[in-house]
């Protein structure tokens, strides 16, 4: 965090506010000088929680200013009170403001099922808007995390034409989860960039594909999952309002690569995580078989386990191949540890080949890469290994 | 096993060929004295080990007389010569016995990938029919056990139309795995009960479904999982041709029993289980949302380690319900653990229920009743939790 987390015309800022004990900020909020132009991607459980509702009725007119993000209890299952908090948060933020209540979007992370009292936000609110400042994003990066151990941020600069510099800034929190249930992963990100908000929206969900959907610990989907962008134009670059133009590649480029490295930054704080593997899967049928092929492999406990052992056991990744669903010819299949092949055609190259792998193993971060020669279509995954420590964290009480 | 492992008409008998070091039993016989109608139900995985493709083969004439099973090497990803040792295997023991090569099923547990010299086989022939004796069932659980803790039997007697009493006995083995890959369920069972080979079958196929079907250790499926069931007749009863009979519905229900007493004695060996858990979804819309649902939640890391740790997590079922692609409404599902209602239309019932939930989740075996008021289905899925030991056990290094 030695780069300025700033970007022009946003603050940001956080409080204690008495939820996750007396001595942890855990409300915090973001604010745009300026209505920005807004996108949103949620989880696709069919539990959502009240501030994921909230946001996706608020997204419908693609603009807001302000974000405000709590830690310590999700909001979700929790009915009707439930929303009324949400409603209830949004509308003091607007208030405390002076900006439109729709303009106030909300998210909550922590456990599941538990309510908590309006009273929480109105007490903290002036001392909230009094902490906004320039450079409080590192703040905020702290008030989200849960059971994380270090907050995440990424920052890209690029140049769009007419020598308009505009800067991305991203927030994240995710997947380190001493206290269970707190399995949510939220993203924040902002950006000086004039974008149309259509434009923005499709971008963001496409980035979000190939990031944060393309991450898995242990295969589980939040309620409250979220990933915010707002666009202010504070840059004062031409207004992006196609993907094809030229300076809609390069935000669209630099939106991927931020949300890349904080969504790996995400799995490498996985509960317990030793090791950040990559399931990338070559020449499979569709890109849809090339994704649920990685993603069971991925998923695979046995599989996930064996990386932990640092043992390089590809019977166990071609059973995972053979469950997924997928058309496999497991006499056709290659599988690779970073460059180390392994097996051709379905069958193991010996120990010779074997003592290489493991070394491969032995490294923090590694590729398996699984050639189906089935097709033109590729995926990549990202996963952590299954720990001992990944037990202990969960089979914790929560209280 | 203090009932005696018998069934007329049935030798067994088992050696130590030496696959698994020099003092394990590796290699067993089940004999039938005549030809017995047969069935068979094997792993769905599109990656299937030789000898289950064999036996798929042989078992469309609905006829065998004799099983040859290994552990110690699966002969799964083994390639022309594993297709070509699990024939020969197969041909020695029918040249052994004097009886056609197509009534000798083969079967295989361990390690995938690792080939084996038919000398193996040639050499402990002898041995192997001298071994054969009426009660021999019991060296056969054994000498199938990879990494099971202990060797798992049943046995069922029930009396048909005419006086005739009839035996099933069922041998199975699975899910112990501190030797990695060694994740195969096997089940053999016999009876000298007369049953038409196409009613075998297809009563064999509804038992399993409910019993081996439904349960689940880590979500993975083996390349070997396999169920064969052999009648011999020797009972004298009259041959059970449909299972609508008064006979075939006794013999069914028989049956379906003997298999869920093995299916759950592999679940309550699953690796580093401490608990055995019953996850029943009621009033879903239909059968196969109402698995799918069960299934989900019995294969969630987060639920399972719940369970570990003894915690009455509900927030974390409710999640899994969510991502399981079923359609559930949140605000209308009810969760128990045994009798103790804790979710009543998506709310927690607050401290008091969830102190009398986590006393039923310090018992050695419980349920989760989870009601979807959504329809009129339902369906059981058995697992255990996730403990360190899984993880410990998985780690190790197959050498």
């Amino acid at each position: 965090m030695e780069e300025k987390l700033q970007v022009a015309g946003f603050q940001a800022g956080a409080v204690k506010a008495g939820i996750r004990g007396k001595d942890r900020l855990d409300v915090a909020l973001i604010y745009s000088e300026v209505p920005a132009a807004a996108a949103g991607v949620f989880t696709t459980s069919k539990v959502k929680a009240a501030p994921v509702l909230l946001d996706m009725e608020y997204l419908q007119g693609g603009k807001a200013q302000a974000i405000i993000v709590n830690s310590g209890i999700a909001n979700a299952c929790t009915g009707k009170p439930g929303m009324e908090l949400a409603l209830g948060t949004s509308r003091l933020v607007a208030g405390q403001l002076g900006i439109a209540d729709e303009l106030v979007l909300v998210s909550s992370t922590g456990v599941i099922g538990q309510q908590l009292d309006l009273s929480i936000f109105s007490n903290c609110m002036k001392p909230l808007a009094a902490s906004l400042r320039k450079d409080g994003f590192s703040d905020v990066a702290r008030a989200m995390m849960t059971t994380d151990t270090v907050p995440k941020t990424a920052r890209r600069e690029v140049q769009l034409s007419g020598n308009k510099k505009i800067t991305l800034l991203g927030l994240a929190k995710g997947s380190g989860m001493i206290m269970p249930n707190m399995a949510t992963m939220l993203s924040f990100i902002v950006t000086d960039a004039a974008v149309h908000a259509s434009v923005l929206q499709e971008m963001l969900g496409q980035s979000v594909a190939k990031s944060f959907n393309a991450i898995t610990v242990d295969g589980d989907t939040s309620t409250n999952d979220t990933v915010l962008l707002l666009a202010n134009g504070k840059a004062g670059n031409a207004e992006i309002c196609s993907l094809d133009s030229a300076d809609g590649r390069l935000f669209h480029q630099c939106l991927d690569d931020l949300c890349l490295d904080l969504a790996l930054q995400i799995v490498k704080d996985g509960e317990g995580a030793t090791k950040l593997i990559t399931v990338h899967v070559k020449r499979a049928a569709s890109r849809q078989e090339a994704d649920q092929a990685a993603r069971t492999v991925a998923n695979s406990s046995l599989v996930k386990t064996a990386f932990f052992g640092e043992d390089a056991n590809w019977g166990r990744i071609i059973a995972a191949l053979g469950r997924s669903g997928i058309d496999v010819d497991p006499d056709r299949v290659d599988i690779s540890f970073d460059e180390v092949l392994m097996v051709r055609d379905g069958l193991g190259l010996g120990p010779q080949q074997e003592k290489l792998a493991t070394s491969v193993l032995k490294k923090k971060a590694f590729s398996v890469v699984i050639d189906l020669k089935n097709g033109q279509s590729e995926a990549k995954v990202y996963t952590c290994d299954l720990s001992v420590e990944y037990i202990r964290i969960n089979a914790d009480y929560r209280s």
